[in-house]
């Protein structure tokens, strides 16, 4: 089937957003790929990540196969709220949303009132380090996996469509609640997020930033490497999942304590025995795609 | 210059001496490598990462022009003391050592008598996430810093030919004290690693650890890659440098609590700006040799 998304209007066309329209783009799946995003669409136009940068949220859906709301969190919570887009949307449209978090935006959903079944909640898990266009990347997708979180009030239709533009883009799907999702990644990604910030912050903000922009090794580059994410984004995703966070924060900072604590008492046995319970879990871990 | 070390000696030939041992053999630096090292020098000998697998300390030390300390650091502070070493040393042999702690190794040197400006120690900052001559690579050092720490006791010559050993193997080096060393390091690469483990830990043996596995991303992978590294090993080096490590986890406790309070009041901008503290500076960073 040629294009078979049709037309695909993207809100949003940062660095995933634009990552989506580039590669529909290179594969041919999309008649045609509209961009509304005033910050951004612009560049992604002249990047070819996108056909069209549309004016306007409306002109940007109006006839739209295919909706994916590619913003920060609290603006595709909005956006699912917003009077403009669902009046916009053709009877047979499906959308869905690249967020970080899903319970709240599944729960915004509700805004979208006769055609909520129409959406169906997506997380990609990929990403990247950077925002904007510039960051964008063809075949992101690619050997990724990408979470979905239908409710029942989802129509089959759109869940099969759903899930066929992430594998048609090369990625592998799986379905889970939005509050477990929430609570998986807490724990993988928003937390140690965090922690990479703080990290990059203690090291970089201290009297010996110049010496560790210097002579740090590999150890430091990966440890922080999220760190270097943009603070605003993250700054959303962190407060959209503050309680789940939270509690990964608390299951953290036993684990430090531990290491801590055998540290300032020159207890060997117990410092092993702490860094054992890490790294048992970690070595097995297989390597992944980057 | 043919064989410009001579015979070297590496007493322990895990992940680094091996792959120290690999690149001499590889660009035929050396005349023989001999490695002493109960646990892994068969696997090294097998590996073609040394020449002879030695049966003791002294058969490796006697008549080699340069030894080279590859072992745990507390090993290595102990072989400095050790009067097999220091009795088996030919007069014009120089020695090194790898540790990634300076001040203690240091100090230990005093353990070499008359012999102690044969010593100059060094802290490759290259390293592996698994111990054992199995995760040794040749290159290893290629394009690599290594610090070296010459006091007023080092010979000149022995500093010169110990500087020569890195640049030959492809790496660049930098001299600074091994107070300033330690503090340096507690905050680029032990502390990190403390908090590598701990990440792995609160991941990994929480509830979640199985989804954990499944669905985490590039984010998780890299923020506790460093966590799969030895506990023994580590446990050792965090012990070693226990005050400057204590002194960088306290200034990471300080970054991440601004982050936590500001998550748990739901304080936005208060958020943003801890976040942006540490993204400043990770985000300018340049990309690194892995």
């Amino acid at each position: 089937m040629s294009a078979p998304q049709g037309v695909v209007a993207l809100v949003g066309t940062g660095a995933v957003g634009g990552s989506i329209g580039g590669s529909l783009r290179a594969r041919g799946l999309a008649r045609e790929v509209r961009g509304y995003d005033p910050a951004n669409a612009g560049a992604a136009r002249a990047l070819g990540l996108i056909d069209t940068a549309s004016p306007s949220l409306e002109a940007a859906v109006r006839g739209a196969d295919l909706v994916v709301l590619a913003a920060p969190v609290p603006v595709n919570r909005a956006l699912l709220g917003d009077a403009v887009l669902r009046e916009s949307l053709s009877p047979q449209a499906v959308l869905t949303d690249v967020s970080s978090t899903k319970a709240s935006v599944v729960a915004a959903a509700a805004g979208l009132g006769p055609r909520v079944g129409r959406f169906v909640a997506s997380h990609p898990i990929a990403g990247a380090d950077r925002g904007g266009p510039d960051a964008a990347r063809i075949g992101l997708l690619e050997g990724m996996t990408v979470i979905l979180c239908p409710t029942e009030a989802c129509d089959a239709d759109a869940l099969t469509r759903v899930d066929a533009l992430w594998t048609t883009l090369g990625a592998s799907t799986a379905r889970m609640s939005p509050q477990h999702h929430d609570r998986v990644f807490a724990e993988v990604s928003h937390w140690p997020h965090a922690v990479a910030f703080a990290l990059s912050a203690s090291v970089g903000c201290g009297p010996l930033a110049e010496d560790a922009r210097r002579y740090h090794g590999a150890g430091l580059r990966d440890t922080t490497r999220v760190g270097g994410s943009p603070p605003d984004l993250w700054a959303g995703i962190l407060l959209d999942n503050r309680e789940a966070t939270l509690a990964a924060a608390q299951a953290f900072r036993a684990e430090l304590d531990a290491i801590e604590r055998a540290l300032r008492d020159g207890d060997r046995p117990a410092l092993e025995a702490a860094l054992a319970r890490g790294a048992s879990w970690r070595s097995r871990l297989r390597p992944g795609p980057a």
